[in-house]
């Protein structure tokens, strides 16, 4: 207890220059002020570093397994599709799904003399995930502890070079993590929230939304996935999820429903297989609408969202 | 600064007495022990409470999204019809669905004179979730700050009174509050791990194993939710979201693969009218199998799990 104080002591009232990523008592100095010191020449960084990215499109849902990452990385291949340089950022520490949806089975992460190095993914698609990091036991509970950094290292340390269009696959969650990581993202153009049609997803998603419009965001609007079934044998469409959820909330918090897709076999047969259906089922359904989607969201971007 | 070093003066080095759950100075304190202190005298204490149960239950899933609330509002349900007393612990913070499903619209947490009173659900079952604490936008983020500190004060406040089984909601995700979660749990039983069939999932679901048995749980076995889709118009059987991942997970981490649930329209009706599939449609094959999955777990519990 003396010995701490007396490192304050050295640190602070013996001349602190607050030049706090220099100094070598980084992680022994008890100063509040070095995180406020810290986190302002961090996002100082992402700002520069994210200036050369045109768009960035925030892909939130309140509950998890609605399809975020599947729409996330159907999104990333259309736009590719059209013509896009395009970047996705997955922030989701637990199901890191987006390396293994854009097929970089195999690649991890590598440092650069100008950062982090994302990896190349289908149609050139620049990916930086927690997925792509060492793999082990080790690391399971070890991303707890650097979650609310994990944001500011992203943004400031990835070399992500010029891009048209960077995705970023927020956590699910309704935490106030979630509502930081918004603010924390410079010059963020859109948010898109994905539900699924059954009314217990409708108060997550609603709070989703509020979040977003709670960290200042636009909310370019919603897209229902698993949105009624087709079955393959009879070609009927069922309702397995129920019907509806996501033009109630559309309508009760005034902003589109953009788009419903459909639950199809090829979709998640292609998401395992690393290949997102939009690209390798392009004549299935879900596929025509995710490219509708895409659409969609181009013209927003272009009238300019935020 | 100055002013807060002489409150730690003042309680730790003028007579802190280590009962820190009744000083006044609790929260200026900035003395570490205190929450050890704390920690401590409440783990007690929920030791206390829940030494009035038969046996508990932890239902756990890596990701959202699985159904696990689902499954275990319909475990609930299932013990119930057998006779059992049963309590169901809804921890999961950002899409509290338990008192939905277990039809408590509209009823809420009281503060009784032995601590908090579950609410009673369907089959008089004791529900207590964040989902019935009072709502509104300003509890939106409040919780994130008591995530670490609510399982205590869940397992040491409440009433819960004498009950045959506590099945415990766990939140998704497999950060170490997962790992502390089924450590503060006194003698829990068992963990049930909840998954959907695609490969996808399996990264999740098997983090979630390894995470049980890292707290030292025993593990009873996966359940495969979403396995296969009944058509209600052909009849067949379609896998939109694959097929054998719960089996293979199962065979590589040598765990049994306890059950197959079906998606049937049956399932999300029920779930959203407030009736569990097992009550309302008990004719379902999803019911069917539920209560398979209830007869195994009995057994699994009567034999002496941990």
């Amino acid at each position: 207890m003396g010995e701490e104080r007396e490192i304050i002591a050295v640190n602070v009232e013996l001349g602190c220059d607050e030049r706090c990523e220099d100094c070598e008592r980084f992680f022994e100095c008890e100063s509040e002020k070095k995180w406020e010191i810290y986190h302002r020449r961090r996002m100082a960084l992402a700002r520069e570093r994210l200036k050369n990215i045109r768009w960035k499109i925030a892909v939130a849902s309140g509950k998890g397994g609605v399809g975020k990452s599947t729409v996330t990385a159907n999104l990333a291949i259309g736009f590719a599709l059209k013509g896009y340089k395009v970047g996705v950022l997955d922030h989701d520490f637990d199901g890191a799904s987006i390396p293994t949806l854009l097929g970089t089975r195999g690649k991890r992460l590598t440092l650069g003399e100008n950062g982090i190095n994302p990896v190349k993914g289908l149609k050139d698609i620049a990916i930086v995930s927690t997925g792509l990091l060492p793999q082990g036991e080790e690391v399971l509970t070890w991303f707890h502890d650097m979650r609310r950094n994990a944001t500011e290292e992203f943004l400031a340390d990835v070399n992500w070079g010029k891009l048209d269009i960077l995705l970023i696959d927020l956590p699910p969650g309704t935490s106030s993590d979630a509502v930081n990581l918004l603010q924390y993202i410079p010059d963020l153009d859109t948010v898109v929230v994905v539900t699924v049609p059954s009314e217990l997803s409708q108060n997550v998603a609603r709070k989703s939304i509020l979040l977003a419009r709670k960290a200042g965001a636009h909310v370019a609007g919603i897209v229902e996935n698993m949105s009624g079934a087709i079955c393959p044998h009879c070609k009927n469409v069922v309702d397995f999820l129920q019907k509806g959820g996501g033009e109630k909330i559309a309508r009760e918090l005034g902003v589109p429903l953009l788009e419903r897709i459909p639950m199809e076999v090829e979709v998640s047969k292609a998401s395992d297989e690393g290949i997102p259906v939009v690209f390798k089922y392009p004549e299935s359904e879900a596929a025509k609408r995710y490219m509708d989607l895409v659409e969609k969201l181009e013209e927003i971007l272009k009238k300019g969202a935020a």
